[in-house]
């Protein structure tokens, strides 16, 4: 799974943005975008790792904290530039979601060894963050918006378990699945 | 517990085609539909396995994932020809929080052996798959209409543990619970 | 921990009373003042005891859920009587917020050691409670409204750990914790 761990953090890390962008629209204040960003970046992740019944991974390794603590600072200090924050929201939202999708069903195979259970995980992992940071936030959540959302998430998910499945180096397949992903969520985002 | 499992399949299948109706009342796409089908279906499961630690059900036994996405599947061919989707949808659930209420008590009576947490389990058993799917859907909560909603899956599963308790055998205490349940919620959609 | 015990009955139970008075708000019928009360009461501890991979504490003792119960009981007979139910609940959440911040912190610091995990772990347990009973209840959540809420929930872990870290006793960081964590939310909440 090493060959993944890199998606894991920009993943973590997006999704963190994400959540404080949704905490600038609000007019938090900074424990606010913190709160947020952490939230909203590690909670898919922590669903999958409960049901996986593994260590939580940022109880384990507490770089993850920072991170999206972090994340939450930078946004705080440069949301005030940005011309549209809904709109960075929704593409950092994109980047990331691809990245966890793959992530979450890379983890859920090397664990369980069921693609079924692995494209499972990579789903959920993949909507939950954003799901939590629209419903704390009180916004629609991104799932009601038109543009294909969770489809891109399961096409990322089985991309990759596909790839993994044909033997192709791990890698590779977490390219695969993050290009499927992102490409026909940022299709969707770009012309729906 | 073997007495009751029918009562979980029936309760699983009838909150994923729930989920299901509520994905097609926000007219999201095929993906959409087996996502939230497969969320409301194992979603209050999920969080009583994880409560009593022990291995979350659809992970050990992957026929509940096949279930529920072939809700979401029938589900999206068949939404259309109903005349009204909500009713259906309050109706499945009924169905659904009864038996889900009824099975979750009584796997929270075996493994802990408390009345107390057993009847607490059936109830957030029978009640979170739906907050879950409503939340998603952007939907008031189920919970939130007047119609007696909570108050039925408590009634189940007081009345399965109490059968239980008096050493009535386990598919009648599963009938007298599922009928005390599904009967109070029943009149409250029809008189309601 | 021993030190923080009262904190966590404390903070259990108004969790429970304020959940038992956005039932009231919603018109809902006494099983559903329970429900709710028991929902807000434990749901916060509920997580953090999964994340934290320890017993969740009700299935533990019960007497949780006796007293969440109770508190819901009671705010039914009592709620007709007071003027400005949202004021009160208000007020029953930001004590409650308070303990519940400095107790998981505490639980948090104690189980792993690790001063920013227990941070967190006081956010988390402070916050969720309080997310789901707005969520369930169709409410804006809490944390929306513009007075310091995260804030004061963040303030208090890290005055506790802070105090544990510099080897006061646990009931003096306790009641340090407890007291930067509601002095912030009440100053805000009189005067916000």
């Amino acid at each position: 799974m090493s060959g993944f761990v890199y998606l894991d953090f920009i993943g973590v890390a997006l999704f963190a943005a994400s959540g404080a962008l949704a905490a600038s629209r609000k007019q938090m204040d900074i424990v606010g975008f913190i709160f947020l960003a952490v939230v909203t970046g590690v909670g898919g992740g922590t669903v999958r790792d409960l049901i996986l019944d593994v260590p939580v991974f940022w109880v384990e390794m507490q770089t993850y904290l920072l991170v999206t603590a972090g994340a939450g600072v930078a946004v705080y200090f440069t949301a005030p530039l940005l011309e549209s924050r809904y709109a960075w929201l929704l593409w950092l939202d994109a980047v990331a979601l691809a990245a966890y999708a793959v992530f979450g069903a890379a983890k859920g195979f090397a664990i369980t060894g069921s693609p079924m259970v692995a494209v499972a995980m990579g789903m959920l992992t993949g909507c939950f963050g954003g799901i939590l940071r629209d419903v704390i936030a009180g916004e629609p959540t991104v799932l009601m918006r038109r543009e294909i959302y969770v489809s891109a998430t399961a096409l990322g998910a089985v991309v990759m378990v596909a790839a993994a499945l044909i033997g192709l180096p791990d890698p590779v397949a977490a390219v695969l699945g993050f290009a499927a992903a992102f490409g026909v969520r940022a299709g969707a985002l770009a012309y729906g």
